[in-house]
């Protein structure tokens, strides 16, 4: 698809469909994991980590860890993207702990997101979640940082819309703050 | 161009081309912008800020705070891509400030690279700077946080390639960490 189109498209899926996903291979989610670390990556660590789920136990209970975000739980693969903190650390120590793992990982969301879109599959980036929970359910160590959980599926209905943005005059500024 | 391409095709861009540069105007620089806020945000906080520099003696200030990377300088504009932590955390509190309002810059940053590539220019993410010098130069308050400097320009050679990634199976983890 058009990278534009791809971008005006993009939008979060909240909703899947149960029996459609059963088609979404494993090889599906793997190219979109190889798209998505392209990312560029402060000195090129690559300080992200993802999990894959599907056993449907877990993804209940990372839903329930998501504040009883249910749709968490209910599309074919939910990607658990995590920063390694203590990789970019090594390098850099503070800023690569507190700022350059956490955007390397979240340019790779951004990519994976685009990359689900341009394949007709939904997904949403959720990140209000209780950590210490998800780190506990997948045995995430000290050092790397959960931040997003996404699931990833066939679209229900698309009726949902990107929420209205707000005019770019107001984010912008010019030579100075 | 599509998608998949431009994902291919992105890369870190150090060199400009100083005459080639003289046709980009603002109107390019302001569209790419306009992709770059598609990028989904934290309760749509949008907690995102863009500073546009141009002038050549800014350029150059920052450039030298960004470690004397003299290429950051280089390019026709200069994006200074901000987190506006202080309004993720009117409702996210600490998770705001620290994660959130990194991650939707973040995400909008890395739209705006793949824009750049879609329409044949070249840019840098240069996350190495010493932040107070970079506040004090643009005047960014207590509340904002500058996380990246990215130079826009036509690319000068293209010998450069992308670094290497490490085969995703290092990076990868199925059903638990």
């Amino acid at each position: 698809m058009d990278f534009i189109e791809v971008v005006n498209k993009r939008m979060s899926i909240r909703a899947f469909d149960k029996e459609k996903n059963k088609k979404i291979s494993d090889e599906v989610i793997l190219e979109l994991l190889e798209l998505a670390i392209k990312a560029p990556s402060a000195g090129n660590l690559q300080s992200w980590e993802f999990i894959i789920v599907k056993d449907q136990e877990t993804k209940n209970r990372l839903a329930r860890a998501a504040l009883n975000q249910r749709f968490v739980a209910e599309g074919s693969h939910l990607i658990v993207a995590c920063a390694n903190q203590e990789l970019s650390a090594t390098v850099y120590g503070n800023r690569g702990w507190d700022l350059y793992s956490i955007q390397d990982v979240t340019a790779a969301i951004m990519i994976l997101l685009l990359g689900v879109t341009n394949i007709g599959l939904g997904a949403c980036w959720v990140g209000a979640f209780r950590e210490p929970e998800v780190r506990e359910i997948l045995g995430i160590p000290q050092g790397v940082k959960p931040v997003a959980l996404i699931p990833i599926g066939y679209p229900k209905k698309v009726a949902e819309k990107s929420p209205p943005r707000k005019n770019l005059k107001y984010k912008l500024h010019f030579e100075k703050y």
